[in-house]
């Protein structure tokens, strides 16, 4: 039995409403020995006042020691076991620009590369060409026709594009093109198992066609196929919760995310206060809402310790705005940690906060790490929050009798 | 997906290097109700230095409540699940008295004991026969002859000792000869499933040779058959971690646990500081260094509170050595507790702490127990530890995009 056969048996319906503030990487180290976080550091009356009325922790995205990618971060955060729940790489690619991945794709990672006459590659990355000189190449590649199927290219960034295969009988297990060096061919697709031999057959079509489509350019003339995945199966937060959710994002692969676990994307706002806009102005049509801030990993990558306490405190000043709403739960949370200091995601424990007035009071003060340490939430695995979400907010009826 | 599996699929080589130090039973408890543990009395201002610098907490071994022998206490340090990966009974004695077991080995524990003229036994332990008195008996049934099989027998202690099959085809899965009770034979060995058929035969033959030689003996002129195991099968830490990995330890039992896991056997110390030399010696050869500690355990199974507490002072003394070499990763722990009070081993959480540049700060200013609770580690199991050992190495990727 997991934990969503438990929510699914359980779950009631009210008016409450449940708030999910992401701050992504928001988990921090001090610079130096014996000093402040990033998140210790940033002046956040909002959220120490949020603190000192609910309860703090540390939540651990996946398990001890692991540092998770975004997918896994926030399948954790919205209560889906991220070591059962695996995102292939190209569906995630494509989430990630926006793609809307049905049940009948097949989406795809692939690499503009260069080869000789003889067919070896002789660059698998076309020299990391311009995304202003490839994108006109992927756009061309649209031009590939396979009947029944339809294609969709999109670039992604330098010599990275996404290729989207949809029609019917695709699986998405399929070994990758990219033989992972140089002076050989690229590799034929080969299917793992009898369900995705058709993906290989039209793969194989792309190829030729593509191939002819790119011979003569110089910079890139040849490319390769990774990660094929089909759409992600995950039970849906009206399924497994019974919420009506909502995500408030400004960058694709958040609303991707939030997307495959059945949540309307809402809005399109570009900052905080346009996202509170949004919220705002539906926030009698849904139970959950997540809302995604990007700028406090953004700045941790950069490895900028002062610029990503300053978003922190940016963050801070879009509290008041959401507790005007007054949510019964209001939960404020990051998908991983990103100390500037590492300028890399990592394992640490993420600061974590709910607030409800059913939280049995702890001695924190004040929102930051070490503080969290000792608060009511303790340390625990990020899989476990929505359960205590639904708690919070008087969603779930009792286990056995 | 096991935590094995993202460790087998994440890991890095880097030139990082991480040092284990387990002081075996080193939890304790105070004497009197409000008083201080062996671990909280002892003068240890190398380890409390460290805790300063890293994070500590409480391990524990298996389960909350459960109190680990050393075979399930290490292979949890080594990050092998002890409720997933079992060392059969039979395994862990030969290991323990240093018997190196290979693939075509079946060991077995085994008993002298006494029967009457009806073959009835009178005396299941032979009336704790000296050891003196057994060793030699030990020896004569090294006369056992069966052809294709190679016998090993060795004396452990009193009544005990070891005896290993060793040929091709012989499962371990064998029920045990002894009643449980007196005025009864011993039971015919019987095989659990048909792999361990020839085993029963084998054994058998064994059993009518050995009556032979002991018929006539007036101390113990028999002997019963328990634990029949074959060598357990676990993954190396080259291959789950990417480690290559060293044991510095003294006894039998800890050197075999780490053969085990793949770890390599180095040195031939026989005191702490012949241990740091072997280290010191070998430090250019191996990322990974275990080094076993016994003095903490035997002193606390004594039930001697003040030789626990000297015997840590010994252990803290070696650090500063430690210290020199500068490992990356710095761990000290135990592989469960052994309060004096209880004079045995106990399932109360392990004073574990782990100290590296990339910890975030704790409050801990000393190693203990009490200190520990609050400390950045948390109470954790202990099959997490090192995973987060190669997190603070840089040794592990991130996982998911």
């Amino acid at each position: 039995m997991d934990v969503h056969d438990l929510t699914r048996s359980l779950h009631i319906k009210n008016d409450a409403k449940i708030v999910m503030l992401v701050a992504d990487g928001l988990g921090g180290l001090p610079i130096e020995k014996g000093g402040l976080t990033e998140l210790e550091t940033a002046v956040t009356p909002n959220l120490d006042a949020l603190a000192k009325q609910g309860v703090s922790g540390l939540s651990i995205p996946v398990l001890p020691g692991i540092s998770p990618g975004s997918g896994p971060g926030h399948l954790g955060l919205f209560g889906y076991d991220p070591l059962k729940y695996l995102i292939g790489r190209g569906a995630l690619e494509a989430t990630g620009i926006g793609i809307e991945l049905t049940d009948r794709d097949v989406a795809i990672r692939c690499n503009f590369c260069t080869i000789d006459a003889d067919g070896n590659i002789t660059d698998r990355r076309a020299g990391r060409i311009p995304t202003d000189e490839s994108a006109p190449l992927a756009v061309r590649l649209r031009q590939v026709s396979i009947p029944g199927i339809e294609i969709i290219v999109e670039s992604v960034k330098e010599h990275r594009f996404v290729v989207v295969l949809r029609g019917e009988g695709l699986g998405g297990d399929v070994l990758d093109t990219d033989p992972q060096r140089t002076g050989v061919p690229p590799l034929e697709p080969i299917a793992k198992e009898s369900g995705s031999e058709k993906t290989v057959e039209i793969a194989k079509q792309f190829l030729v066609q593509a191939r002819e489509l790119l011979a003569g350019e110089s910079k890139a003339n040849c490319l390769t196929m990774r990660g094929f995945s089909a759409k992600p199966s995950l039970p849906s937060y009206e399924e497994v919760y019974g919420l009506r959710a909502a995500a408030v994002a400004v960058y694709p692969m958040y609303k991707g995310l939030a997307r495959l676990v059945g949540m309307d994307i809402i809005g399109e706002a570009t900052t905080l206060d346009e996202q509170a806009d949004v919220l705002e102005a539906s926030w009698n049509d849904y139970d959950f809402f997540f809302l995604h801030y990007k700028y406090t990993d953004s700045t941790g990558e950069d490895g900028n310790f002062a610029a990503k306490t300053a978003r922190t405190e940016d963050f801070d000043a879009v509290i008041p705005r959401i507790n005007k709403l007054k949510p019964t739960v209001t939960i404020v949370t990051g998908d991983h940690s990103t100390p500037a200091r590492l300028a890399n995601h990592s394992w640490h424990g993420v600061p974590t906060l709910l607030a409800a007035d059913s939280c049995r009071p702890d001695a924190c003060e004040t929102f930051g790490e070490q503080q969290a340490l000792s608060g009511g939430l303790g340390q625990f695995e990020a899989k476990h929050l929505m359960t205590l979400a639904l708690a919070h907010a008087g969603r779930l009826g009792k286990y056995g009798a």
